[in-house]
């Protein structure tokens, strides 16, 4: 399998926690965003449609999406499941999961900083305004979820599940932004606990082969 | 079952979209955004910690997010099934509503268009033109996607599937703001048939009991 990636992309980030879960072996194939390589002809035509990282290659199956991609990996490499077949259960890990992919990940990614700094002329603190005003907003979501549903190590008992694949991305990224992460204990603890296990360390942006300081 | 919905909310529309295609009975409880009902602290602690529309209570399960919904309503009420079982096809319907519910509508919702006017002090101008590249960005995706594996009247075949419930709110919308969709025929053809369906006309956000122009 191959895994089109930027080693910042969250979304190409939660792929890779992914993939060393499941022990799928793969080759990253880096797409620098920064200079957007993602909009290359070749990339567009033969891999992503979608034009954004990630994408995988599997045999001649092309995807795009980190959500389907990560749908499909847990149907064709079910161990571990990261999405359970209870259908409350699922439900509450779906739940989560979209929260941080709909309403956080999106409106702070980095075309929409490109645009608020390069096409809107923000200043850099206004755009950091903007970046810290949507992960409070957000984060205040994932936490409350957390309180209410959440239990065990992870988010969601003892074992990672598609949520944790979601949450530590974005508590990275939100760290590496400086955001304040104090009103969000339970998230933090399991970021912390997650993020000591292997699978999620081997997938973190400084351990991929396209890092750049 | 209740779903909580405002009417102009295309995540809202979606899972209405999902309750009449499976005929489940449900009483909409309107929660007005505009006004901020979604952030009243009963709305938050009892129903939905994510503080968004939609949300559904189902007995004494309550659930938010939209992603989330449409994936429990197909669990519990398979019949159609809005996701496909055959792991490929499945894949493909998640990527096209991926790419619509984490790249295009996110950026575009009343939240953050409240923020680029009300916070950053942008004209109407700037604020149609953030809308109208944003939807040109991921509109040309969802084209490119339909051109290489769509098929049939709607979106994949000869039925609706959770991507055309995904598909149909966002351009509707897209085109209540006016932006010019020549450019995505294949898009606005499945637009086109979609609407007429009974289920998809039903959930118009004109036919709900809290619609005011």
């Amino acid at each position: 399998m191959q895994l089109y990636s930027f080693f910042n992309s969250s979304t190409s980030y939660r792929v890779r926690i992914a993939l060393a879960l499941k022990g799928v072996a793969f080759d990253t194939i880096p797409v620098n965003i920064r200079v957007g390589e993602h909009r290359a002809e070749t990339y567009v035509d033969e891999v992503n449609p979608s034009a954004v990282v990630p994408a995988i290659v599997d045999g001649d199956f092309s995807l795009g999406q980190s959500l389907a991609i990560l749908d499909y990996l847990d149907a064709k490499y079910p161990t571990p499941r990261l999405v359970p077949q209870d259908v409350e259960a699922r439900a509450r890990v779906l739940e989560l999961s979209a929260l941080i992919s709909c309403d956080i990940h999106p409106v702070n990614n980095l075309r929409i900083l490109k645009y608020l700094q390069g096409t809107l002329g923000l200043s850099p603190e206004q755009k950091d305004a903007w970046y810290q005003h949507w992960i409070a907003e957000g984060m205040a979501g994932v936490e409350r979820l957390l309180e209410k549903h959440g239990h065990g190590a992870w988010c969601f008992g003892d074992a990672p599940t598609l949520a944790d694949v979601c949450l530590v991305p974005q508590i990275a990224n939100a760290r590496r932004m400086g955001c304040d992460l104090s009103p969000y204990p339970r998230a933090v603890a399991v970021f912390e606990h997650a993020s000591a296990h292997p699978a999620f360390a081997a997938a973190a942006p400084d351990k991929q082969p396209d890092f750049s300081a």
